[in-house]
């Protein structure tokens, strides 16, 4: 390569990939711990995987989007392909352990698609899946209410208490609800599927879909708007379990006893006030068997929309909103709906797939990170959060000055730093031999750290230095900074780190928790 | 897929690599927990490439083991590769992004080598890097003193105190010896990797090498010997600094001057009595440039070794310990040294591959997280410690029991898990109805957990339930359990979890340091 040409080739990322450096990993990197932690607190135990897989272990699971897969080249040896999702090498890895009967598993891992992307909407040829799962045969209903308790913990531990719905139904309540109306076996997948776009158009426009696209009788489609509209809680379970049409068909009932059950282990679990009972959402995923749930936010389409008023006051509002980036997102993923943060369900048949005699029951969801990510930040953004623009998380910086002759000071900020790292907390400290003052205050500046920690020749001949706290406003007593000895710099510095409500020890939530938008 | 006929494919992962659960990736994560806080304590920011790159990117940066490298299948656009180590997407990202003149950088993530995989002795084709790099123009020696204070803050965060030492040496001090004791030009890189083979055979065999399959005048070898056995610290440099001969020769003058400040800032950082200088360290990788260094523990070659009696010792001992993996272990990464657990060095023209005029001076460390697993797990074994076969980190298992007529108690089990979960306290409960106490017992056992959290009827109804911790002896006062109030269960809870020394909240440092082997 010679000195005066430039490279001969691009210099990007493949399509439909990005880097992720600076703030925005920082704040993805927050995202995965709180959602980790939660999980870890629920005895989650990690499992990780290859992220490619023999090929014959994705084939025939994903119908029509095995397109999509990315298939590694025939280099001799084994055929193989890049995951598509994280839950098939889950059934693949617990048809592999036969001795593992029950697991509650989280993975939290990229996954790729050869789909269009579409990078300003955030959807991606690679991105992150976090999933959970609980897999065993366990009392109905047990595992699943525990899922939504994580879910929960999720979104308050992210600082999105009081803005996010789950949405809940059940696969054999809709089955029953669509078999009752009349709806023929052939056509209660198709009819699932219109229901499920409910949540981004009017039933006029469904019922014209089911009548006119897929031939479905319109008094029929009018027995089932009857039932989809509606939305609630425990007072629509009573409505539907003293239904008796609905109820003489085996499959609702069966459903109906479970979703009586989850209300119960739901408010024990002191979630239930969280939780809508909404009776259009169908998902999207042939294999759910059971309960299913999606999770949406505001400006996402149902959300506090458990009346037709409140849905309507929504939409208004909603326009108002369009502004707002996480109204136009839209994630690849099939496994969220549109407009959803975390969706999944129960689905109890997966397992089988790679082994019949091993079939466990399993129940999971998955966190859509790319969305929470896209929302989070746009919230940190329009409240002038610091943290949304931290590329790292360090708590003071070392400087030092001093007047004609000044030596730089380098060990004496080296052994500073020592002090400080020893003790735990983040330092950094300029590289030059003699930094000039305002260049360091300059960098403490950019990497919005809180504090300085100020050497002087006199101060330091005496055993002290100054302790210095970032963007004070005038005036403010400790504008200056505060003169601490050597000895005790890691304890005040310390006790100023922890009172400093937002600073890099803040959780998302302590940040976002009730901040107004 | 007929009910009675297993699956037609294997169920199976690919060739080289392997699945990570249960205690293993606990303890895997464990180890990334500790590396990634002190990255980020020295102001580390988080890069994250895309697992594939253009592949022409990767064409011409790994010579001779470009073979290894694994293709995506060209599916129509662009044609790609998986990445085969993180310091080629990283100075990638630094020729791309020209507004970035200087960062710290850490990653942690999966590379893959279409190796001969030896899965038994931990050589995969897929397997973590964990990266810290600092690229920008600085005053010499400052930033490559502070990769070595990271990774003394690494490993005795592991818990690895006094059982690991850095070896320290200077591409330009050993080109300049290269050069005074007479090796002509087109020799030096051969004659370098026979230097860099003295960790694992004596002189006289490298010797052999030189003269007999280099052609290397043995004279030659003789004045290189007199160098290259040194091991030492200030007063090996400090024979070098008079060595008249050497300082003629100005690039190992200017490696001298180099090491000279480096042992002072190291000094300044705490971590000099950490570090060997060791003249026959030379390290494989053509583009180093400045100091290279090289993690080796006990068991691994050359440690403790400074002085020739010190290295017999060393291997008679080592023979004794034979029975231990890490002996065995060898890594396929070849930024490691065979027995070493973290290397690195300072290469200054690697960015400009891509982009001349964006040359950006860099120095990092990469840590063998595979080893390091490998050989914690193993002093975890030996010390029987409870922890090396934990698959979660739960605090508690909410169980209980009862009489004739039992209820099982499940939605009283619920509350109290809420109340555990919402207090940030990791818990679990059986899933069933109504479980045998001692079936719960045995999944608490199973799963190392330190508390039960046991309601009886009676109790509750009065407000109490019973806390005991697991596995105490026979005669321990509290041996079945504490009774306290339900509202200071939780804060009961927490004082035993923080004192239970050896508990969940335990990090490695504090469960390995001292531990006798």
């Amino acid at each position: 390569m010679g000195k005066d040409k430039g490279p001969s080739f691009n210099l990007k990322t493949p399509k439909g990939t990005k880097d992720w450096s600076g703030s925005d990993a920082l704040l993805r990197d927050r995202i995965f711990t709180t959602i980790s932690n939660v999980f870890k607190r629920h005895g989650g135990t990690a499992l990780d995987t290859p992220v490619f897989e023999l090929r014959e272990i994705l084939a025939g699971k994903y119908g029509e989007d095995s397109k999509l897969i990315y298939d590694l080249q025939d280099q001799g040896g084994e055929i193989c392909s890049l995951r598509y999702d994280l839950t098939v090498p889950f059934a693949r890895w617990l048809a592999m352990n036969s001795d593992v009967r029950s697991i509650k598993r989280y993975h939290i891992a990229k996954v790729y698609r050869r789909d269009q992307p579409a990078v300003s909407k955030g959807r991606m040829r690679e991105f992150y899946q976090c999933d959970f799962d609980i897999a065993g045969t366990f009392d109905p209903m047990v595992p699943d209410a525990e899922i939504l308790r994580i879910v929960s913990e999720v979104f308050e531990e992210l600082g999105w208490s009081g803005r996010y719905t789950i949405k809940l139904n059940h696969r054999k309540i809709l089955d029953g609800v669509f078999a009752v109306c009349g709806v023929p076996e052939d056509k209660i997948r198709p009819i699932s599927s219109a229901v499920d776009k409910l949540d981004k158009m009017p039933w006029a426009d469904v019922r014209k879909e089911m009548v006119d696209d897929k031939g479905l009788d319109g008094e029929v489609a009018d027995r089932i708007e009857k039932y989809v509209m509606n939305k609630g809680s425990r007072e629509l379970l009573d409505t539907l379990l003293k239904d008796e049409t609905l109820n003489a068909n085996v499959t609702a009932k069966a459903g109906l006893e479970d979703m009586a059950l989850m209300m119960d282990y739901l408010e024990a679990f002191g979630v239930l006030d969280k939780v809508s009972f909404d009776m259009s959402l169908a998902r999207g995923l042939d294999y759910y068997t059971g309960v299913i749930y999606e999770v949406v936010t505001e400006g996402s389409a149902g959300v506090q929309a458990d009346a037709p008023e409140a849905q309507k006051a929504q939409k208004s509002s909603k326009k108002d909103k369009s502004k707002n980036s996480e109204d136009d997102d839209r994630s690849n993923d099939p496994t969220l709906g549109v407009g959803s943060v975390a969706a999944g369900g129960r689905y109890d048949n997966l397992v089988g797939m790679f082994l019949p005699k091993a079939q466990i029951p399993c129940v999971g969801i998955s966190f859509g990170v790319d969305r929470i990510f896209s929302i989070t930040k746009a919230r940190l953004e329009r409240e002038q959060s610091i943290d949304a623009l931290r590329s790292s998380e360090v708590d003071a910086y070392v400087m030092a000055f001093g007047g004609k002759g000044f030596s730089g000071m380098l060990k004496e900020r080296m052994e500073i730093c020592q002090k400080l790292w020893s003790a735990g907390v983040k330092a950094e400290f300029n590289y030059k031999l003699k930094p000039k003052l305002p260049q360091q205050f300059k960098a403490a500046e950019q990497g919005a750290i809180p504090f300085a920690v100020i050497l002087g020749e006199e101060e330091l001949a005496a055993g002290k230095c100054r302790i210095k706290e970032m963007g004070l406003p005038e005036g403010h007593p400790e504008k200056e900074g505060v003169e601490v000895t050597l000895d005790s710099l890691v304890s005040e510095l310390k006790t100023r780190l922890s009172k400093k409500s937002d600073g890099a020890v803040t959780s998302l939530a302590q940040q976002l928790q009730g901040a107004s938008v």
